[in-house]
């Protein structure tokens, strides 16, 4: 540690509608110390997810921003754990972080490289498994439909929905997403929702309706999804990016008739709800990332003091693949 | 038969909208003559429903007016039918009807007042019975909500529910419904809708949140009920009748947020998904009303012409408890 200094990134004000860089603010404290139980963590790899816009809602205002990172033990007064273990856990946007017994958890570095554990092999990778296996509840032969497709999940989930046997649409915002989704991920069809009608182009990818639904986005995307919905479909809300910054709803076109005429179901979701699987989720996913059957790509972002205009711009869609902020060198 | 004559009313114009009396036209035939196979049945009672809404929007101009109805066997040219038997089945708006094997039903005369297998032996109670256990899974302690809740459907959801150990709440449009719910079918509370603030009424009368929404009616009631869903609520889409009207989907606020935030589920539901298990749904529907545990009211509009009115002063909600078309005396 050259000195001690511990570069945070707090919630300057709470953003009313899209978050603006400076609604953040970079402060400089001194590295924690950590107590009976703890670890200090220095943090390598920082993930930025979409979700994160309802906790900027709901945390005080000075707090340092929640996320999750992937760093190394530098000092560890916990059994289990000595300084070099690759550690995960909720560090926040900060260099330094205290990770206790219920908040750190071990990476296997066998599975690949380290950032994965946050990418493919974590959260966003569980979401896309549990999500999409658990909620929607896949049969060989169905067409399911995932937006925001190239991202961190939705590509997990669009390959995933290949291994077991369906047809595969995915909603993305850029020609080169939907090349990548269809060439590189071997999606059945893309649709690039800013250039295409989505109900019309639906109706060419996904002529016998949709069985399942994986929604990252809400908003007219998912009503237009809504309206091909086939007999008995099952549609998983994992994410909302179109409505995180909205405080209060938006007006849309009501969706109960399209539920009601097909008998389907929509259920929202979050990973949180299968701790005891995860491990089994992950060694899953780390077989299929190593045999090729899911690839993954990474939107690297160099530099912490990036994380607040690399956030803002994942809001608006402008990362390309599962965001991480490289905070550190290994 | 005094005269040979079959009165029968059928769609005269497809309705924009509500529909009015002169969409309908009353006109008289001969009375059919069963071939090899048929049954004739002289109808009793009408069921009138209100989803028979979206079939007036399917089905072709100059037909019959589809519904439930229970008649009285006059001739049979079917095996295990006989003259006199009572039956149920899809004979539609009209005194006379032919059934056949795959569409004429015996009715147990033992359950009760044949009225009632149209009503809360019939159609209406099977669909509250499995909308409600098996869509919304309710368990004892549970805040069930029921929207129409005096209603042939409404009013049996609220009473399985008290049945099951279940805090029920029921939205209805008149005080007078309000009180029946509450002091005669025993729920714990009612909110008049059109005199109370509905989101206001459930901060009070669902302070825990609602864990199962049994819905007959969409639109605003609907969105304000899912503002208040618990964690892992379930809600089943059964009716729509504020939204029947409507050719376009309408605007309301977005309702995801509500699903996501709280993991909760909503699916659309007919009872025509469970054929198999109609019996067993009806015999336990009868040991109920045997005991008392569940009552039903009875809304009788007198003559066979006066359908058309009932039926659209049913869609404005001027029915109070099952709405019966009494064709003729047994």
């Amino acid at each position: 540690m050259p000195e001690n200094v511990n570069r945070q990134i707090i919630l300057k004000s709470r953003p009313a509608g899209m978050p603006k860089e400076s609604d953040f603010d970079l402060i400089e404290t001194p590295i924690p110390t950590p107590e009976f139980g703890q670890v200090l963590i220095k943090s390598l790899w920082m993930s930025l997810d979409p979700y994160m816009r309802g906790r900027i809602t709901s945390s005080p205002v000075g707090d340092v921003i929640e996320s999750e990172a992937v760093g190394r033990v530098m000092e560890s007064r916990l059994e289990g754990f000595k300084a070099g273990d690759i550690v995960r856990g909720r560090i926040g946007w900060q260099e330094y972080g205290l990770l206790d017994v219920t908040s750190a958890f071990p990476v296997n570095r066998d599975y690949g490289p380290i950032s994965t554990s946050v990418g493919v092999l974590g959260m966003p990778g569980l979401t896309a498994y549990f999500g999409l296996l658990d909620v929607c509840e896949p049969k060989p032969g169905d067409t399911v439909v995932v937006s925001a497709a190239s991202g961190a999940v939705g590509a997990v989930v669009g390959q995933i929905a290949k291994i077991g046997g369906c047809r595969v649409v995915g909603i993305a915002g850029s020609d080169e997403k939907v090349s990548y989704i269809v060439d590189e991920l071997g999606f059945d069809a893309g649709i690039n929702y800013k250039t295409q009608d989505v109900d019309r182009a639906l109706s060419v990818a996904a002529p016998d309706g949709v069985d399942c639904y994986f929604d990252n986005v809400g908003g007219p995307i998912t009503e237009a999804v809504l309206a091909h919905l086939a007999m008995y479909s099952r549609t998983v809300i994992c994410g909302r990016i179109s409505e995180y910054n909205e405080a209060e709803p938006s007006m849309g076109p009501r969706i109960l008739r399209y539920l009601h005429s097909t008998r389907s179901r929509i259920q929202g979701f979050t990973v949180n709800q299968y701790p005891q699987q995860f491990e089994e989720g992950r060694a899953q996913l780390a077989r299929w990332v190593k045999s090729g059957q899911i690839k993954y790509r990474e939107d690297i972002v160099e530099g912490f003091e990036n994380s607040p205009k690399a956030f803002i711009g994942q809001l608006g869609g402008a990362n390309f693949g599962k965001l991480l902020i490289k905070v550190s060198d290994e």
